[in-house]
């Protein structure tokens, strides 16, 4: 078996822009970063010592790996291109957590995941060493590449298949995209009074850290959980001026203690 | 002015417990615990050279502290029976952060709050070293002692009256009490594959940090704030067996972004 040692990168996002960043430094060769974005193409590609592309045409068709890092709507469309200018025999992933590996299917002998679990920005560098990586591949041969390829990225690599995955999204969006919004209601809430959301920093954290040695389930507490219908009552009275919290709130404080199904 | 040395300490539950700890680790005098549960009052009291007891009316009337730290609705009936039972004109305070501190004015003239703002389970350890604690008084006097008080208890004091610690709670709630229960929905998600949540800790814990360098507004990702609409209704057709959780991931998903008020 050969190693993946050339790679394209098809994307120069948010996950395209560490990943492509954590393949070099690993040492990793990126060929060539493609983004329809010419400007995010090069700044990504000057980083890492690669060919910036912005026409398929000028794909290199002689990489180990085709890594499609771009939104879900446009993996099928990449997918296709990439097929169009000669991409065939070659193994290519994506890196999404919501879209199912046969996707590709269709157009790729050799296809798969390379799906980094982490929320990114470009302006905040995440710490690959203990992030997990997920891949999958239903050719055992390209999933030991993948495996041996997110080995050298990150201490955690896991196998999941499409179905887990799409649980494992799911879950993420709850825990990081909802939690993260809960932030910013925070940070309103607190504005309105000249309140800094630092205040609630070490909160926060030990918020996450409880879970780390308990389940969730045996951490939660506040009103809802301890059936104090005045405090629920008192909260939901506050945020009448933000109907669209208090509509939120109500909700979550159901679904965490049926007994206040019948509050309005 | 008199610094507070001995303190009488009525709730031996999460709150109670490891601020009676922490005190007594500080060197303050705990000369009593009060709980209507007799065995939560002596594994308190043990712990820290302290008198047990259940009955008001074996109050000790000569500390310079009386802390309430009950379950909200018992703030009002507790502040009565010390009342009754000869608490007057020392210096008497609550912790939570749900209850107004008038309270407790009917019945003290000097009264205040002593809010440790962080989540407390008797079984896992805070760290007082991080957490603010939030005081007020209307007397300058007691402020300044409870500011003292609480300075020796941990780096970061922070003045805060009623209206302001109105909001700082029910804010507290969103991060705290509704974070985690996603964590929850999370794990049981995961858990319909065989899935560890410790696969997404990575994931939470960068969410919490992340905060501390943006503002969550600028940190928010996922489908909904990418305008998604296929991954969101994806997200919304496996989350079908699950009516509950998709009733919460419908409703933040449009506090997220408008664009999804549409959807059912």
């Amino acid at each position: 078996m050969l190693s993946i040692r050339k790679i394209v990168l098809i994307g120069a996002g948010n996950v395209g822009f560490h990943l492509g960043k954590r393949l070099y430094k690993k040492g990793f060769e990126i060929i060539q970063v493609f983004s329809r974005n010419k400007d995010k193409a090069k700044f990504l590609s000057e980083k890492i010592q690669a060919e910036s592309i912005t026409d398929f045409s000028k794909i290199n068709t002689n990489a180990d790996l085709y890594i499609i890092a771009v939104s879900d709507h446009a993996i099928d469309e990449v997918a296709q291109k990439l097929k169009a200018n000669g991409i065939d025999n070659q193994l290519v992933v994506h890196t999404s957590g919501a879209t199912a590996s046969t996707v590709l299917k269709p157009y790729f002998a050799h296809y798969g995941i390379f799906y980094p679990l982490q929320t990114f920005r470009i302006n905040s560098k995440p710490d690959f060493k203990i992030l997990p990586i997920c891949i999958d591949a239903p050719n055992k041969k390209d999933l030991k590449k993948l495996k041996k390829l997110a080995k050298k990225n990150c201490s955690d690599v896991q196998e999941i298949n499409d179905q887990e995955r799409a649980n494992l999204h799911v879950a993420a969006v709850f825990v990081n995209n909802f939690s993260n919004h809960f932030y910013s209601i925070a940070e309103d809430i607190l504005g309105q009074k000249n309140l800094s959301l630092k205040l609630l920093m070490p909160l926060i954290k030990e918020t996450a850290r409880n879970i780390e040695r308990s389940s969730p389930k045996d951490m939660q507490t506040g009103p809802a959980i301890r059936n104090d219908e005045s405090t629920v009552k008192k909260h939901l009275q506050f945020l009448e001026k933000h109907p669209e919290y208090r509509t939120l709130y109500l909700a979550i404080s159901k679904s965490i203690n049926a007994k206040f199904g019948n509050l309005k």
